[in-house]
């Protein structure tokens, strides 16, 4: 069973709890950057991770992409920390603010994603990334859109599926 | 000399030009997530990837991050292929708008960067991914902000400097 | 009938059209910034308007508000000329970028929507504001989500509809 | 003496509490839809406004330029509240999400900006629109650059300024 398919049978916040005591990997682009599941409750969700020079652009700093990645994973899992089990949220816009550059030597970090709005279509929230002195680098939000986690063998992964034909009006 | 030492001695043309010959390396993220520069000229540039399952999320697609990392790439280096030696811009914001999922079945995809405004002191543009066949995966746009490349080495590497004395205001 | 009743009986190009033409008038917000619809076609349209000191701030120039308005109108309605009866999309989010001030010296501007995506579910859009040199003052981008027309007397007229009851967590 | 050249011979909080107080009137666009300044401090504001169905689209509902015009103004002058006299920021980005329909129905709503970061060249803040019942409306975050209020005569009254010849390549 794929780290997909348990997700399927189980509410987003068991997920995520399993996730957090280790009896679930995580999911491969998280291990591949160090980002780290540190917190989740209803609704809120912490992530660590380490500014290293693998993850630096071509002028000193980490990428933006490397913020975007945190911010991300912490909005989507914020909103998905409150599905039962058959629906998650996927994303469909994500805006970032980078307010300070993150380097090496600002070391580790804290992102948290908090939810703003979750309907039954559509969810909005929000997350910062700050050292541990509690200095924001950088803010994001997002709207996600809700999906049958039944179907995602069916090409429905995206906002729209990748076929055309997934996907009813609402 | 660093990469980033480079770039401070040359056009972000002249550089992005010996990146694609392969006289100058790749970024470490970039090498990373195995994202290469295509083509470049004045404002716009080409990045080509391809979407592999370590960049997947916890539901089968790849993660929203490496899309945002590539459009970043895109966002940020078309507006610095306009650039004159000394002068190169920082991202302030990005925002991202994913239209379909990236699975390792999309395989190669192309990210093209285009300028929508530069000036003295701040850029905007726009970068979108597609497949071989033009389907749009994502679409984004950026503001950037103008930082003097000499003065990378004195802490002003993000939008105000990692110090707070950096910068003046303009 | 109400111009929301004569759009859930009708494609949006049609309704677009009669707009053009004088046969329904112009939404009260368009009417009261002075926005007008100047072509529609299908997934584009181009409104007009002119800076005038009543939409200033109060530093000596139009208020963001009103670029934010225009892009908003061009972004909604170029997704909306794509959809038959029946359907209609509804902005979930906006993103705009001013690239310079727009005060009365700059006098009539056109603002260009087009269509970046339309699936089943979602549309994404970008617009423009040029004034008559054809220099860029504002760009934008949206997404919008489809709901059904005839239900937006059953309160179904936002994202999740105006009535409390949709919303179980929000 | 123009309300912009007042603003410039005070500090930010100085001039929104001389607004507060009706010292000083609302800037036209503010006066046009309505929206009052409430509340402010150092960092934070709150507007009230009321929905009217003059600010209707096409749709029944209220445009969603009414929401960005209400969340642009408590962005900025979040913002600009913290600001010595001489010194103010004006707006580069603008990102909106809509939670829910804004109707008559809905009547009063609050809007309250709060600041995220500020520095010497930028700052970034947060808004949210919510009724009489804290139900969230709509959320928004800005991205704004200090420019010289001395120079406002001079036409660098945008980003970049408004004259042509200040952009190279714009």
């Amino acid at each position: 069973m794929t780290l997909t398919d348990t997700r399927g049978t189980m509410s987003g916040l068991d997920f995520f709890r399993k996730m957090l005591t280790g009896e679930l990997p995580p999911p491969p682009m998280l291990a591949l950057l160090g980002i780290r599941l540190v917190e989740v409750e209803h609704g809120r969700v912490v992530f660590a991770a380490r500014v290293e020079e693998r993850f630096y652009n071509g002028t000193g700093v980490a990428h933006g992409g490397f913020a975007a990645t945190l911010l991300d994973t912490a909005l989507g899992c914020a909103i998905n920390s409150t599905t039962p089990a058959g629906t998650r949220f996927t994303t469909l816009e994500l805006k970032v603010n980078l307010t300070r550059a993150l380097t090496v030597d600002v070391g580790d970090v804290r992102c948290e994603g908090q939810v703003l709005h979750v309907g039954h279509r559509t969810g909005v929230s929000e997350a910062r990334i700050v050292d541990a002195r509690g200095k924001l680098y950088a803010h994001a939000t997002t709207t996600c859109i809700a999906i049958e986690s039944s179907r995602s063998a069916e090409g429905s992964r995206g906002p729209e599926g990748s076929r055309g034909s997934a996907f009813p009006t609402g």
